[in-house]
């Protein structure tokens, strides 16, 4: 029995209440799949929007990017009910161009799969494909100035996991072909 | 006459509300000079509090300084009346060793005066000397989760501006040693 | 007189050599000044060149914009001369998608001037527009995997910087209807 | 068969040459685990210098760790060899202060545990224990501005590993005693 309830705080509940409160914002894991499609079918005209979900659950279960989308989800709420104090809630219900906390939070997310991320970040960020734009009209008095981001650095991460993983398959198909045997432990998955 | 009170939010009133904010939840200006006297006395004998504290109210001129502060005393206080939801309230009031997202702000700090704040920022908060030893404390119930981050990354970025004014003072009196005349828009202030 | 020669490296000669450097590699101040009109025209319509081309000039007098160029076109060089070894070299002159130590030196830039250059590099790395496109098909056996990242995140910054400038411009010109008289130390430049 | 040779390069060959070139800068994985072991064995004291080189192997399979190790290990040794034009040169072999490029580096390993590695690596940076304090004097004409860097970085990523995975260890325990059965798709490894 565990009698200290402030270290009942597993990784799984964790990771379970960044799921629910993508959810309850509007997110759905199927969107962000959409938009690792919209990133990287170019460089790899094969990819499914099932093989993009996969990648962008694997990005959800890393601890820094459940720390990141939970922070900044509950400042959007907060944001929403008035809870937080000028003049910081103006600069954030206006999504002000100078505050720039949500894209060093996105960053966080991004950083974990390594610099590769980080265009295709600004570049989403910029154009506002699918579910970017919808966030980004706050309709009905919602705020998403954190979400929005978090949303695109999300997309951005599982990008570029996608990219690092199709280049290990290719490696070892080109080396099968050359080498007959070799050590797996050289190849982890990112 | 200004009709629409949204824009009404000047860079006067984000500074000042920074300044308000450090000194309400018991940071004073000449506790953050004492720590950049504490990481730079050992290069530059001669540093006096003075200097240190200049350095230390210059920083806090910069926009994206004011929004990190703002945001995280903001959250510190929020998780204190428990207007937090949980698990975040628990990984804040309990300064859980992987909840990060304070040191990724105090990075964005850190960032405007290049990488050697850095490992000034990690030393200060591991040695945790004066005023970060006392915030680390959280005492009556305080949560300064994220304040402690902004107060190192603060002092850190301090002394980091401080290093690069006293090289260029030093490249200027060589200088003059030197070469007669010289075109002082090649040196501005960091 | 000095007598020690290594220390005769002043912030004079490092402002020099980059601008040198950045000039036998192809770029002109005006190529980048470029850039940031395209970044920044549609949100400030009187915009011009010269003002674009006098924020390029004031984020090339920052000692870690030099730090980065400076050792970018470096590596570039190298590369071209075959001074670099394998695997590195065919990394570099691949340009190699997996090899992004080339837009982790252009995060060191793109940090001086906080979170919102981010955005503006990626996006213009990715639609390589004006000067990019020209550097990204590395003619004539020319290696620029790091110039053209040092040229995306020297426009991005400059256009951060315009931005925090203008806004604090219209601060003041609001803040002058309202109030007769303020202290101009609470405005400094970014 | 393979006939485009710039393509032969794998995953594997690069993570065998960054093994190597550590080897041969005189840096064995045995060092940087007991830096590690420096850094977590007041937190978990039962901790192994076996377990500790566990993590940093596993740190050392991530491409970005190899392209951070291979370009500053490259840098130093072009550095010793004179291929480097001034002012450049001068500023790696003295370790300028005011160069940040070895941080910058540092930080793109980092980052890929998250932002706890960040305070680990700053602390010793600056109290240079065991091997780093071996590498900062530069004995016989060596330069290793970067190595020192890139052995901070590698033990404080490996650091954070640890720290993740031992708390992963401590949430399944615990819930063992409480639940008994779960999903471990919810707990992959960092």
């Amino acid at each position: 029995m565990i009698s200290d309830n402030t270290k009942d705080i597993t990784d799984d509940i964790i990771h379970r209440t960044t799921l629910a409160w993508l959810q309850e914002r509007g997110v759905e894991l199927a969107d962000v799949a959409v938009l690792v499609h919209y990133l990287q079918h170019s460089y790899y005209p094969d990819i499914t929007l099932d093989e993009c979900q996969k990648h962008v659950e694997h990005v959800l279960t890393k601890r820094e990017v459940q720390n990141a989308i939970l922070t900044g989800i509950q400042l959007d709420k907060l944001a929403e009910r008035n809870q937080i104090e000028e003049p910081l809630v103006s600069m954030l219900c206006q999504d002000d161009s100078l505050y720039g906390i949500d894209e060093v939070m996105a960053t966080s997310i991004l950083n974990l799969y390594g610099s590769i991320g980080m265009t295709n970040y600004g570049y989403i960020d910029r154009v506002k494909p699918h579910i970017l734009g919808r966030l980004n009209n706050h309709e009905n008095g919602q705020v998403h100035t954190f979400l929005d981001d978090m949303v695109g650095a999300l997309a951005s991460a599982a990008a570029a996991r996608l990219s690092h993983n199709r280049k290990q398959t290719k490696d070892h198909q080109r080396q099968e072909m050359v080498i007959p045997r070799q050590d797996p432990r050289n190849h982890p998955p990112v």
